[in-house]
């Protein structure tokens, strides 16, 4: 862990050198990747050159959550500012469609990606994601929304290492502890949106990503894992892949076509 | 420009087949990028499969780009809707910060991005994108703004190969021949943002997109370009590089200490 820890606090510390920006902000939920990434930055830059924003959507999110992540703020000493999303989304209610709930939860995500670079523009400061790398690959996650930032922090620790290193660099407990939501919607849960706990989802998740796109359903169902949970990630990895990628461009070739290797089946599968 | 055209509608036809999707999405403002991407669409899908998002901001956007916008996809046939994105900027002016220029004209180019994905995720669409090579080589966009989208359409066409493309294509002379703009403020032209032509960035650009990483500041010049406009190019390019890449995520390495080779000079540069 202490590798890991020193590993992501040199990252931080050579990226922002390099971009030239005076500060960093960080989306935060008081939920563990947040948190964890909030420490991370204040550990490597220092709390003066961190700053939390929490936009929590008053009735939807706990108020047990935003507690966590204000208290986490005051103890580390950064700059903190709260705006509620609650009026933003007001708007989005007299569209000349209607919504579907789908539409509505990822607009959440990607309201608070617009407020996060509002206020990164304004002072120039890097934005900081805060998603682990179960997200990333699942593609549990908004595109153009909370997998919106100039720098991913914790991206390539999985959820199980994401709970190792909060214990390591001493996270309170009670952040920790806490059953893991994108709280899009009351009560939503990774554990029943994904069916399955990140303790099962991770080693499946660990073999895709050695493999990168040489993995088979085959082969990992052979490593004597569930087939039903395996056959599901797959998919989710699959259709998913678009949000961890740019947008493909049409090329323009010499008489010859362009293949596009890898096409989600459904670009609006999950969030 | 036939067998550009002809890539193109390929290139539209068989990714969105991959997709599964039942339709696709284009936010048009009346300028030629979106309105050459809505042409393109319409001969790829057919004006039942394609859906046209007009979000002026009325008082800032020009009457004549809206009537531009609104004719062509009447005369394209496609079905259109229009939502001002004023109500959505008015919340943004009661922020615990004050946002600066920069941070309200990039928020107007993300909140159409917010417009258009809720639409999309609402309907299934997949959202074409309609920036062109030299916006994204110069970083001439905004991040998570107009940059956002799920098919980059016109992406490996030049400016001034958009232009012939649009005449080739038959787009209304009035909608080639306007000033180049991204409204984000009243009066706002590509040209006096950019400090040159199109017909004046374009060679340099093409330059910059064969040698890749690879080019050089002192051969660009050789090349009997105007060292003071090479100068700056490279700089916006360089500058602005990370807009049209994932951010970059922290490694884990064995040991190995992570190098960034490409990281922005100033990520809140132009846009």
């Amino acid at each position: 862990m202490e590798q890991i820890y020193q590993q992501l606090i040199k990252g931080i510390q050579e990226y922002f050198a390099k971009t030239g920006l005076s500060h960093v902000v960080i989306g935060i939920s008081g939920g563990i990747d947040s948190a964890l990434t909030l420490k991370l930055a204040v550990d490597a830059l220092g709390p003066e050159k961190v700053t939390a924003l929490s936009m929590p959507e008053l009735g939807v999110s706990a108020q047990i959550n935003i507690e966590h992540a204000y208290k986490l703020c005051e103890a580390l000493e950064v700059t903190f500012f709260s705006q509620p999303i609650n009026p933003f989304l007001i708007d989005f209610a007299r569209l000349p469609w209607k919504p579907s709930k789908l539409a509505q939860q990822n607009t959440k995500a990607r309201i608070r990606a617009v407020l996060l670079y509002n206020y990164a523009n304004t002072t120039e400061a890097l934005v900081l994601g805060t998603s682990n790398k179960s997200e990333i690959l699942l593609g549990y996650g908004t595109k153009y929304g909370d997998l919106a930032a100039d720098l991913e922090v914790i991206g390539d620790l999985l959820k199980e290492e994401v709970f190792a290193l909060a214990d390591f660099v001493g996270l309170p407990k009670e952040i920790i502890e806490k059953a893991p939501t994108a709280e899009l919607f009351s009560g939503q849960t990774d554990e029943v949106e994904l069916g399955a706990k990140y303790s099962e989802l991770d080693p499946i998740l660990k073999k895709i990503d050695l493999e990168k796109a040489n993995f088979s359903e085959e082969d990992l169902i052979q490593k004597g894992m569930n087939p039903l949970l395996v056959h599901s990630v797959i998919r989710r990895v699959k259709a998913n892949k678009h949000k961890s990628e740019m947008p493909p461009i049409i090329k323009i070739g010499k008489g010859e076509t362009q293949k596009f290797e890898e096409v989600p089946e459904n670009q609006t599968s999950l969030l």
